[in-house]
């Protein structure tokens, strides 16, 4: 096992991944940006160097002064969490290069799944059932018009290249799709400097269905089950759940087979999510994979007892996974309320600011937080706004609800607003409680009537 | 299940069962003294009602004020937590008398367990091994001879109507005897009007070993488990565990099921604790039963993943328990270090005071926090030293240990003095990490040699 690593994040997740490493004796380095002197994963940390400006693209996107923060503190290892570098095949390379373990996988993978047509490709080279659309990438605007055709509308269009909903598109008809097209292609361009275009059929209804997998440099590759991350809004997920309950056991068997499937088409090591759509006929699309932790892993680990962390630790220090499939046994219901330090009644608007009489819910059997904020700290208005996750595991999908109502009832963050009221908002909707709703339940149906 | 429930506790416990009631839809009712205005269980329980002055004799151990709280509040039940009037048989005969559910076993059965040769005889008739000794009251040094001849040195005086470790002595050997006797029962005739004396041998050295045990009221009882709670001092439990690791799976079956006869013998309902010592043969022997809720029950609930004080709520609303003995699996072990605001260095003297920067640990699989602080909360000097409770389960327990390492590494009470230090060097002694350690093993051994 590793003696040191040094850990490529900020905020909850790099206090999780810090938390992880001491719990297996593993020394930590943090770097952080001189907004985050003050930062709980600076603290916790057994070393911390500071990286750069407050600014991402001049700290936690600094590849180069990253590496060297592992090279002079002789880290054996760079967990990157997720955001920032943790889908970044270049920095994964460099890594790779310096003889620095990225916690991840290879970076190869990372490309080739990084890119939304190649994934497909590999997808459905693996037996993974993949949405209607291009093989390839289009380039034109005829191009498009012909296979919207082949498809039909709506179709969605995007940057093969793509990532952040930039350069994302619906398109509802033939009239719309030559303006939405170019507007597109000019995003991508600006954005990723390709033009590069994909599309693929809108599935929708839909619910947003994900299998986490875990893979050694063995060749094993096992499944942890699915989440069920339909409560979205703009394609964030605000509240995700394990697992998803009205999933027959047929269809779980069936994806878990081609989650790990995909996952052994390309030598997966690390922790990974295959993400599907399910439409309201219950087939299954697959939609991306992300190659590396997610914010919603702890609902997993909450109804496997497993610790998806320490297994991304564990393979990359050469080891085997230390589960096999037959280890993984779904018991109960987990789920998970993301905290932002957010305006739900100005658009979800970023409210950083200062925080005091903090009180975050704890106790009793099935609640976690994961959190990197405390009493008076000062939220800095560069980074994401996410300060807490709020995870309960219950019996059933009954008892974590009322685990979750008893947890956000205690929440105190006076000084900061938050989306804590509209959470709870959500999760007490009688279409939430009967699980009746999808993708765009949120925004459609839940904000439009959202008394505040 | 009841509409509301009256909580006549405060601290951790207080906000462990109002928790629990909100997470079971149920309304709660906090009582506090005029010291505990700001206390946490007043602040999260949905009604709380001033009982009196500071002090426990005219608030917490009011048994009129608090049964009048109960009925003016149309509180159905009252839950005592543990201390205060937990084990009062009179106070739950009073609650019978009222009509409120006293959320315990019936007041008889208290009163049955609360007199120790009474509950020494119970055991035995049900099957249970006792500590050799007088099966009744003996009063002279002939007789005290005669048994301690049979039973063999060294013994333990007590005055049968003893309490409080008056007319407690500890003999050696055949010559010390006269004099040891003559001076415990004086002291018994001082202290308790009566020269009943009683004898048994000393288990030594020993391990403080207990069973949980669940009842209800249609005769079922079950156990869940040993705890091994044999790191203390003076009597106080320190560092609880679950399961003991090196029980065998015989002795574990074996010890269960004399817990689950005795509980039956007495007609049990609630959750109940049943104490042993083990000798160095490995022979148990009974020492006493808790006829309440213990404060070590959550490392139970972390490897048995059964809520048990909502099965108290459960089973005194009429219902059967919600799991059975089947249902009862032991995954993994699990720690808990209790944190007192004490001050090791001066004896343990209680350390009250302003609790400033609190931060205690939290996130990760298997880290639980019971706490009734907060930031800049002000512990008052009347009351139990105990903080707050970390509890962690891990795979095992090397891992458990590392969890534990973990989170008290991230304790902040400054403004406080704690065990925390005391606890973290107790719990990393080669001893304690061999778990090779007897009840005697903090006071003779690690204290002695402890730097501070």
């Amino acid at each position: 096992m590793f003696k040191k690593v040094l850990i490529a994040n900020r905020g909850e997740i790099a206090v999780r991944i810090i938390r992880a490493c001491r719990e297996m004796g593993i020394a930590t380095v943090a770097v952080y940006s001189e907004a985050d002197r003050e930062a709980l994963h600076t603290e916790l940390a057994d070393e911390a160097i500071c990286i750069g400006p407050a600014r991402a693209s001049d700290s936690y996107l600094n590849e180069q002064q990253i590496l060297s923060a592992a090279l002079v503190t002789n880290s054996e290892a760079i967990h990157p969490g997720f955001g920032f570098l943790s889908e970044n095949s270049r920095f994964a390379f460099m890594c790779e290069e310096c003889g620095i373990k990225f916690i991840g996988p290879k970076s190869k993978t990372i490309d080739e799944m990084g890119n939304k047509v190649n994934a497909r490709k590999i997808m459905q080279a693996a037996g993974v059932p993949v949405i209607p659309g291009s093989d390839g990438a289009i380039f034109s605007v005829d191009e498009a018009l012909k296979l919207a055709d082949e498809i039909g509308y709506p179709v969605m269009l995007k940057a093969a290249a793509g990532g952040g909903g930039k350069g994302i598109r619906k398109v509802f008809s033939k009239e719309e799709l030559p303006k939405e097209f170019n507007a597109s292609q000019q995003e991508a361009k600006a954005a990723f400097s390709s033009d590069e275009m994909y599309m693929e059929k809108i599935i929708y209804p839909a619910r947003h269905i994900e299998v986490q997998i875990l893979g050694d440099s063995f060749g094993n590759v096992i499944q942890l089950g699915e989440r069920d991350c339909s409560l979205q809004r703009n394609n964030q997920k605000l509240i995700e759940e394990a697992p998803y309950d009205e999933l027959s056991e047929d269809n779980r068997e069936y994806l878990g087979k081609i989650a790990v499937q995909a996952g052994k088409s390309v030598d997966y090591e690390s922790a990974g999510t295959i993400e599907f759509l399910m439409d309201k006929s219950g087939s299954f699309y697959f939609m991306e994979m992300n190659t590396r932790i997610q914010v919603e892993h702890a609902v997993t680990e909450m109804v496997t007892g497993i610790d998806i962390v320490n297994e991304q630790l564990i393979v990359a220090s050469g080891e085997k996974l230390s589960v096999s499939q037959d280890d993984v046994k779904l018991s109960g219901h987990a789920i998970e309320c993301r905290i932002n330090a957010e305006n739900p009644k100005l658009n979800f608007a970023p409210s950083p600011g200062k925080i005091e009489n903090l009180f975050l819910p704890s106790g009793n059997l099935g609640l976690r937080v994961e959190s990197a904020v405390y009493d008076g700290y000062e939220i800095p208005p560069f980074y994401d706004s996410m300060i807490a996750k709020i995870i309960v595991h219950g019996k059933d999908r009954k008892q974590a609800l009322m685990k979750m109502n008893r947890a956000l009832d205690e929440v105190v963050t006076d000084g900061l607003v938050t989306n804590v009221d509209f959470q709870r908002a959500l999760l007490n909707h009688k279409k939430v409680i009967s699980g009746d709703y999808d993708t765009a339940f949120v925004q459609e149906e839940f904000l439009p009537t959202w008394k505040i």
